[in-house]
């Protein structure tokens, strides 16, 4: 290990997660590396490895989640992609329902809603290492175009009955939301989402 | 006029406008009164009605939308429910993409997705004062729940392609934005969003 680099220590985590999250903010996920946090917070790149893994894992434990949402979601692609739209709402919502988890979420959601960081942790972070992979994992066609349609519609929701808490859909039972939502998402996974031919 | 009040003056509108704005922020549209704003602003609130109308147009004021969502609007009411999902998002695509509009829009949503803000703005203001009049207009069935549906998912739009700008929903044209989201919103307007009735 370098001279001058902190060793592991009990602060490290948490001096690694800070640097994690600042950079994470400050210049996307794709714009940051392991190497870069780890010179931010003045440990041996291989010490952030060793305590937090790959950088996907570094990412969500910066976002202080409290579940990991590869995890949560493995049940609900097992499936295949018939019925994912219901099996991943049912996921989504029992999670944020969830009044162990919620303050926690709504907490990451208005940082990912915030003009300085938000963009970035989305579109750049949340996006490629959470939602890319449901959709490789339920075999869609095209997934870089279906899974940004699912995130826009997860994102209203959240915003609609979590964060506003818009009536009727702040109160809504799970089986209502899977009545009214989950054939979109089933249409956004599976459907026909293309204009028609122009014709020649 | 009562003594001690503003009479109407150059800078009499920015002063009402001003005052509209904190109090519609603080404490919503339902709790906001012409009176009170009139109070906050010192002057008769028969000016306040002289200036701006109704409590309705004077909340769109205080946003300083762009273009005023009733008239916009109006032309996608005119055909009733059938193909309105279609004309409701061709119309919110062209004031959204219009680059005259698309800065002081992205500003209000911002101001909207404020926790300290926009649960009032939006849920409290916007939706009764816009969209359930759309709701109205077009003779839905329980305007009142498919009107917060539509919202949810117009708001997970302006977040993905205005606000957050993820590929490859911000670069799609209006026809492809049309055949992602149209057939959305006319389930939502006047299809089944309903779960299925709990055997007895």
């Amino acid at each position: 290990m370098s001279r001058g680099r902190r060793r592991g220590s009990p602060d490290t985590r948490a001096v690694v997660l800070a640097a994690a999250r600042e950079l994470f903010a400050g210049q996307g996920f794709a714009g940051t590396t392991i190497r870069a946090i780890a010179a931010r917070a003045e440990v041996d790149p291989a010490l952030v490895h060793h305590y937090f893994g790959s950088k996907d894992d570094l990412f969500l434990a910066a976002l202080a989640l409290p579940v990991d949402p590869r995890q949560v979601l493995a049940p609900a692609l097992a499936g295949g992609s018939d019925g994912a739209g219901e099996r991943l709402l049912r996921t989504f919502v029992s999670v944020w329902d969830d009044p162990d988890h919620q303050a926690a979420l709504i907490a990451v959601a208005r940082l990912a809603l915030d003009p300085q960081a938000g963009d970035r942790l989305l579109r750049d972070g949340f996006l490629p290492v959470v939602l890319q992979p449901v959709g490789a994992a339920l075999g869609l066609d095209r997934p870089e175009l279906r899974m940004p349609l699912v995130m826009s519609q997860l994102v209203g929701l959240i915003v609609t009955r979590y964060l506003l808490r818009v009536e009727p859909v702040a109160s809504m039972s799970p089986e209502e939301l899977v009545a009214a939502y989950a054939p979109v998402l089933q249409r956004f996974l599976t459907g026909d989402v293309d204009p028609p031919p122009v014709p020649a």
